[in-house]
């Protein structure tokens, strides 16, 4: 993809942005703000701006007449950028220049991290944990008539050094008619132990030479969705990827009502059969989508929360929601893939990823062993966010982790007109320091529906920085706009008005809703904050941060940390890895060496229970505010607000 | 049980017998001949006996007049023995009494060996392979919420040195119920590994204390019937056995055309359903007999032959019967008793006794384990006599094994009168060496409608040695006797007349007979002489003879080694074990010591094809006559052959 670079007057702002992307993206990313309320659809023509240099494509819309062309008057929202560009944003649609160098904070993104299988391999960190190995064996005859699984266990044993082997019934069940279809000539599927010393496990047959074709299944089970991969044992690469919805949502939103449910006469085992339907049906698609068939799967890797895994294999989650929050087991043996229910063959393992406790659980275990933090120098602090935050601080010598109830307004839950990540949801916001109109970014660029997750925490970050909102999340009502008003006694600012929204109503952001978004990122942390404080240490000591979850990758970093939700630190020591969940489980799916530290890691994972920790509320307190009531934490937000106060004063 | 003795004149033998037997069966066991033929039920008045000294007791028959009575007659048959005797046998009953006195070979079964528990312990051979535990645990608190699991498997781990613990789900899944159940106080099944280092398993958990009650199965499969004990693992006491018909029997009597009809479509799966049905029924009458539940049982452990065992794992026996006769594997996995079909809970693992060869099977390899013989110094000679003979040969050293087809004819099958050991089968004989008048005993002394395996040796023992069938088995047509006739070209001799029996017709024993049991007998002894020769050593090596299967236990040895068909060997060397197979699972259920052996003997035992080995042929003609071609083998035999012989002159 080639990159452009395109100059924003008067700010003479620069930026280098992808070929294909809008020009309203340009500015937004470039901290430039143009006014802008109907999401980046061409509807409400209001970001007007002028191309000095360049050409752009895109529509030219009925919103500008021919002299406005002439001008070289485009709408930002429908202007492609496909060359370099010079753009004049006119005084109507910029602020005010000044103010806005000093608010400037362009949108910075974590870097993504993926994994590198290539660089596994130089590291030394590959040891295959299911290898395929293609024998041809001598037919038996008059003299030789030892038994077929005697016949391939001593080949395997004098020609291929394998000394330790073990067979499962359904593989010597399909060994007379496999041995046969092609005159002895066989691919064995070995699975190797992952401490050495222990035995390999013959988990499959297939006539023929099939040993260049070994795949593998990685998969997430989570609370509201379920992604799976499936992986090329022999290349590390991902051939078909597919998520869907848990079934189990229409039982409940979150695990403490899933297991209410599960304590219901049947619930349990309706639950299971639930969420096994969705994994079958993400399986499936895998399948399809790789064009591989099942039969060529050697092992499926599944991480997920403690109640998920529970319900997943049956095991009663009852005891999870109840003080003192006992898990039934942190580790769980290989199982059988289709005993569990899955539409996969009789010889594929199922391996779980261990939990640490009742609510810091394998997809968390498996995002600290896909994330590499366990192998890192480095302070880092690894947050996985949705309903719970679960963190996890530490290095290669210790880990610690915690879980906290964020409550459900990064998914947009309890926010007047919160909703999740979809099309129409703001999910990027600036506002003029001046005049306080909005500038709005959907996605999809459709007319807005709501606020999501991460429009929430830019929307709140830019007003408090803009001065809308004051430290406790308060409204200025002092302030000459007629878009912060009181309705039914709650204050409100109007982020679009009726006209430009999909849903005939304004756009609004309310108090509470500022309210409980302080209340989330309160909780996040000082949970952060009071595990530190377990170990001796201070959230200044922290080196690294990882993001995970599908949350984490729609931040806005710089507002994230503006708002006292991350702690402040340079945008370089903040790493997206997405689902890491899923990533520890393809990871362990390809190598054993990171299978055989799962275990180590899990024991490693110190455990507090933030409940039992009076600090805890004391920290929680202090954080209900913007950023925090101690700003020395925030030192980069307190020297950008004196200056601003200097700026205005 | 008190002895009495009872002296028979005017012969002057001796015998001490069990209070409560017959006369008849003190006569046949003196090897006192007695005319009879209503098989000891009181019907043919023949059998009819003086009482000189001491008092019978019993039903004094129609068969006898008031002056009959007087003169102290009494019938034999009828008369029950608790006094020591003296008893006179009529000239008109008796036989010549110096024939009777260089003929006499009382009859012998071998010793039967049973388990001893106690000396198993005292050997050191007890290693418990399933052990229960009771624990005490302290219950979780907020400061201590580890897993219940982790704590169960912690607490073993200090203060039961249970180092390496491994848990199955199901155990997992009813772990939260058990441990609350009585306040976090519970039983643990722990499986020990059969190798040390291995990791031991925990099986099960009950809340309580229920360490005294742990019990396991020991089921024999054969082709036939399927035996099983339900064992008390702490005391090594049978608490209850049970035997029924293997269902399968509709489908075909011997392996052969079982695997026939496993091979048509659903044959395998129909056959694996119906075996489990009786395994099943067994089961649930060992449970109801020791009045155990089923959830206290920690094991089963299965021996059958290599075709019982492939069915009952749902692996095709097909090849089986092919050349070269490849069986699919030697060894199986532990598995799970529930998931192979079984009525019994999840927690309890099947052990299946590994096979040799396509027809020496698990119920051999149990037999060597349970007998005791690849500890033994001896060398010793192990057979098990059913459609199939299995032969075993070594020591301690070194074990060589085979298997040849001996027919039906040990289980009465192509035998013109021939049935299996039930009512109304004669199981004994004796014949008069000059009326060549019979004397014949019944199971359950009913009127005769057949002849038993057991019946046959004998009957065709005492038919040789009384001269009335040679040694290639034909009849002495010139004896003056009209019971030797010649009816449709076939020579017979007619051992209960027709009035006599409970089938309307004369009970016969045909030249055809004699040469199916020649031919059964000549196939098991030149088996056993091909591989001793295979081994290098030669039939008179044989120290001790093992025998197995039910068939063994009503063998008159004596009259085995008459007709050739056992090795001739002093009687104190020969053992009958019973249900070898039954015995070895029984053993193995109670100790790891020989579970460890069971895969080592294994290994040890060299199968040799007899189809492969062409002496066989050789060895086999040779046996094809009364005992064998070479009666220097059979010296016992051809010193009284040579003192008849000399009576008679």
């Amino acid at each position: 993809m080639s990159k452009h670079k395109v100059t924003f007057l008067p700010h003479n702002t620069e930026i280098e942005i992808e070929s294909g992307e809008t020009l309203i993206r340009a500015a937004m990313d470039a901290g430039v703000h143009i006014n802008a309320s109907c999401g980046g659809g061409g509807t409400c023509g209001k970001c007007r701006v002028i191309i000095e240099k360049g050409t752009v494509t895109g529509e030219v819309t009925g919103m500008l007449n021919q002299e406005d062309l002439d001008k070289g008057l485009r709408l930002a929202c429908m202007s492609t950028i496909s060359d370099d560009l010079v753009v004049r944003v006119p005084t109507e649609s910029a602020m005010d220049a000044s103010a806005l160098n000093a608010q400037a904070s362009p949108r910075k993104t974590a870097h993504i991290k993926k994994m590198d299988f290539n660089k596994l391999k130089e590291k030394g960190l590959f040891h295959a944990p299911v290898e395929k190995v293609y024998v041809e064996l001598t037919p038996p005859s008059v003299g030789d008539n030892i038994s077929d699984v005697t016949r391939l266990v001593t080949h395997l044993k004098m020609h291929c050094e394998e000394n330790k082997l073990q067979l499962a019934l359904p593989v010597i069940q399909k060994t007379p008619e496999v041995f046969r279809e092609d005159d002895f000539k066989v691919t064995v599927t070995i699975a190797r132990p992952v401490r050495d010393g222990n035995k390999s496990r013959i988990i499959n047959i297939q006539s023929g030479d099939t040993s260049e074709r070994n795949y593998a299944i990685a998969m997430d089970i989570g609370t509201t969705t379920i992604y799976g991969q499936l992986v090329d044992l022999i290349t590390g690469e991902v051939l078909s990827q597919f998520g869907d919805f848990n079934a189990q949502i229409s039982y409940g939103e979150d695990v403490i009502s899933r297991i209410v449910y599960a304590e219901k006469e049947g619930g349990m085992e309706r639950l299971r059969q639930v969420v096994m339907g969705t994994i079958n049906k993400v399986l499936g698609k895998l399948f399809i989508r790789a064009k591989i068939d099942s039969e060529e799967i050697s092992t499926i890797t599944l991480a997920g929360n403690t109640t998920m895994t529970q319900l997943l294999l049956g095991v009663n989650p009852k005891y999870i929601r109840r003080a003192p929050y006992v898990p039934t087991s942190t580790l769980y043996p290989p199982l059988g893939a289709a005993g569990l229910g899955m539409n996969l063959p009789a010889h594929v393992i199922a391996l779980v990823y261990p939990q640490v406790s009742s609510y810091v659980g394998g997809d968390i275990v498996a995002g600290v062993m896909g994330s590499g933090m366990y192998r890192s120098e480095k302070l880092t602090l690894y947050i996985d966010i949705g309903t719970n935050a679960e963190i996890v601080i530490g290095n290669k010598d210790w880990l610690a982790c915690t879980a906290c109830s964020a409550g459900p307004a990064f998914e947009g839950g309890g926010i007047k007109l919160g909703m999740r990540a979809a099309n129409g949801a703001i999910e990027d916001f600036s506002i003029d320091p001046v005049t306080y109109e909005p500038m709005v970014m959907t996605i999809g660029n459709v007319p807005p529906k709501g606020i999501c997750g991460s429009g929430l925490i830019i929307m709140v970050a830019a007003m408090f920085e803009a001065g809308v909102i004051d430290s406790r999340g308060t409204f200025n009502q002092a302030l000459k706009t007629d878009r912060i008003r009181q309705t039914d006694d709650i204050w409100e600012y109007v982020v679009v008005w009726k006209d430009q929204t999909q849903i005939e109503r304004d756009v609004v952001l309310t108090e509470p809703d500022i309210d409980n978004l302080i209340r989330a990122k309160g909780a996040v942390y000082s949970g952060c904050q009071t595990l530190l404080e377990e170990v001796g240490l201070g959230i200044n000591d922290i080196e690294h941060i990882i993001l995970a979850g599908g949350f984490g990758s729609y931040i806005d970093l710089e507002k994230a940390m503006t708002i006292g939700f991350l702690p402040e630190t340079d945008g370089d020591k903040v790493t997206f890895i997405g689902n890491g969940s899923l990533m520890g489980a393809k990871m362990s799916s390809l190598t054993n060496r990171l299978r055989k530290d799962v275990g180590e890691v899990t024991n490693a994972m110190t455990n507090f229970e933030l409940a039992d920790t009076p600090s805890y509320m004391d920290h929680y307190i202090a954080a209900l505010f913007l950023p925090h009531t101690d700003l020395n934490l925030f030192p980069r937000l307190k020297e950008r607000m004196d200056a601003r106060r200097a700026l205005r004063k």
